[in-house]
């Protein structure tokens, strides 16, 4: 009566596994693109699938507002809204409703904000948010919570914290069970071990389908994150996928799941794709760049994508330049080619058990630097 | 030694032809997709082949000044450059040149400017315009000439078609002949039918692998264009591929292969596509009107585009609201379906000698207006 999760091998911390949804299966460490308003930004839904992604998320904030979420409901579902056929995860709207500062009010049951876009004003609770995402018909709902901010004294943390497992359960009563639908809590307690533990004790006490972890990539720093990661990772259930939130650039990927995480979310690819950069297993790349002027050379002579296939450094220097909308989608498709490309090879390595090897290479590799000018 | 134009059929003065260049043939009647600066906005190459388009427009004006003539011919020329294996025409510049005003300076010999990227100075001379096509490697190459504005007294109008005659003849002798590769001269004369016939009398005494009318589409109107149309079509070698520039509505391609016109090329489908307007047999559809924010429609349910075959109207409207990039990619893919789905009934109407009867059905369609709402 939920989503599944089946662990198909591991090497050290690392898993390797398959979540089943109602709309298909997604083979573990994954990505998932961010497709906020109901479109990965740039991109064609078959060309997301085309780099390998299996599902994306949504934004329960911005659907919630626009087109919202009872006319989604009327219309089929995000799904059939944006061409998606495969699972989505939505986040709860917590995240991007505490980021509103003065448009917004907190009290112990909600939060009651005012729209960006139009003034309206709006209400989220717990049982709201579960609502929503049950009208958007979203393969995994999260539960939820309120993104503790960092820095953060110990005090507040803990509080933000209790608040958010208090309305982590009141989530789970309002969570209609059926078939292939699942239901993730978030870790909270920002990089306060005790709290961590406390926060992950409450929620499998309450039992979810999936466990996130949140509060990270706030600011605290790459070593803080791993650190915290490596504290909370062995009070996790085995037999339930663990969704780092947020998470980020290629490195922050392969740590993490080292340590054990199966899901990955952030916009960093395909903001990045539009904003002129390119990742590539060497470097992080800015096409704007002279250097690139002249180069008849791909971004990354290694990747299929469209953009490495068909074109050259100098073509996509020449649309940056030019502000051409192509520049932007075959950036954010190599982007997440490129995003897919280290989920496919951290996925063959845990297979064959030799995920070390791997990590060693792609360190060397993104050490290199960007190719040197033709 | 040049391009090839097969006549295959007619229907009264509509024809049925194929144009044989370097990079492929290309059936007409054609509507030939803009793709100014070495990309047709918003859309991947691929996707504009999916049309039907099998030839697409490229603007010296804006190639010569970024990424540069020189480098795009080291660069291995734009069929490379914007991966467009197909065959390729470009204009000559001079529309664009003389629309810069005051950053212009016309004389006999030709036209110097300042680059509005940078302020650079320019030269494009005939000889130097026929070069920078060739560097570009245009399959088909269009005089230089100088597109006489609307209105204009008679007087202006001659010496104006005059001036093009002469740099006609300069960009005969300067063109290179080679095997597919095709040079067209351009009809000026303002709506003057004394001049449009010296115009052609000039051109044809030159010799051209085409021949275009120029100076139409720019202030003159419907009627005053098609009777331009009809006075010129009978002058014009018949053996020799005939392109309206810069036209047009779908009534007006309409109109203009009736009368004996097997080429175009307009930014219309392409512009109205990146501001949320949608063209369909019944209508021109502004997506922004709140009318389809609930509707669960397609655009044109006889429409076989990615917009229409999966996405709602609803979805679209969303789209635009949101300033969401897909918005643009959509609609102008389903705008230039529309285009090349009227020149594949156009094709086929010619060859089964029943044009009278598409037309007749095309224009009870186009008056019907939009669907209701649902």
């Amino acid at each position: 009566m939920s989503t599944s999760f089946d662990l198909l091998g591991s090497d050290g911390a690392a898993r390797r596994g398959r979540i089943g949804t109602a709309h298909g299966t997604v083979e573990t460490p994954a990505f998932m693109p961010v497709g906020t308003v109901g479109t990965v930004k740039a991109m064609m839904p078959q060309s997301v699938a085309e780099t390998g992604a299996e599902i994306v998320l949504g934004n329960t904030f911005h659907l919630m507002l626009r087109p919202g979420a009872e006319r989604m409901a009327a219309l089929g579902g995000l799904h059939k809204f944006m061409n998606w056929p495969g699972p989505i995860l939505t986040d709860s709207g917590g995240f991007q409703v505490m980021s509103l500062a003065k448009l917004r009010k907190l009290d112990a049951d909600g939060v009651t904000f005012r729209s960006p876009i139009d003034g309206s004003e709006h209400r989220l609770t717990p049982e709201r948010s579960i609502e929503i995402q049950r009208l958007l018909d979203a393969d995994i709902t999260m539960s939820f919570d309120e993104c503790t901010a960092w820095p953060v004294e110990e005090e507040a943390a803990a509080s933000s914290m209790r608040l958010s497992m208090r309305w982590a359960e009141r989530g789970r009563r309002a969570f209609v069970d059926r078939p292939g639908y699942g239901l993730f809590g978030i870790v909270q307690g920002s990089t306060y071990p005790a709290l961590r533990a406390e926060s992950v004790a409450a929620l499998t006490a309450i039992g979810f389908d999936g466990y996130a972890v949140g509060g990270l990539a706030v600011g605290e720093g790459g070593r803080s994150m791993f650190s915290t990661l490596d504290m909370i990772m062995p009070l996790l259930p085995n037999d339930r996928p663990r969704y780092l939130m947020g998470v980020g650039r290629p490195a922050e990927l392969v740590g993490a799941v080292r340590r054990g995480i199966d899901m990955f979310d952030c916009v960093m690819p395909s903001r990045a794709g539009r904003t002129a950069k390119a990742f590539t297993p060497r470097a992080e790349i800015n096409l704007r760049n002279a250097r690139h002027r002249d180069d008849p050379r791909p971004l990354d002579e290694s990747c299929t994508c469209p953009a490495c296939k068909h074109h050259s450094r100098a073509y996509l220097h020449h649309l940056v330049r030019s502000e051409e909308v192509l520049g932007a989608m075959l950036l954010t498709w190599h982007n997440l080619h490129y995003y897919q490309d280290i989920m496919r090879g951290l996925r063959a390595a845990i297979e064959a058990r030799t995920l070390g090897h791997w990590i060693a290479a792609f360190e060397v590799e993104q050490g290199r630097g960007d190719i040197p000018p033709p």
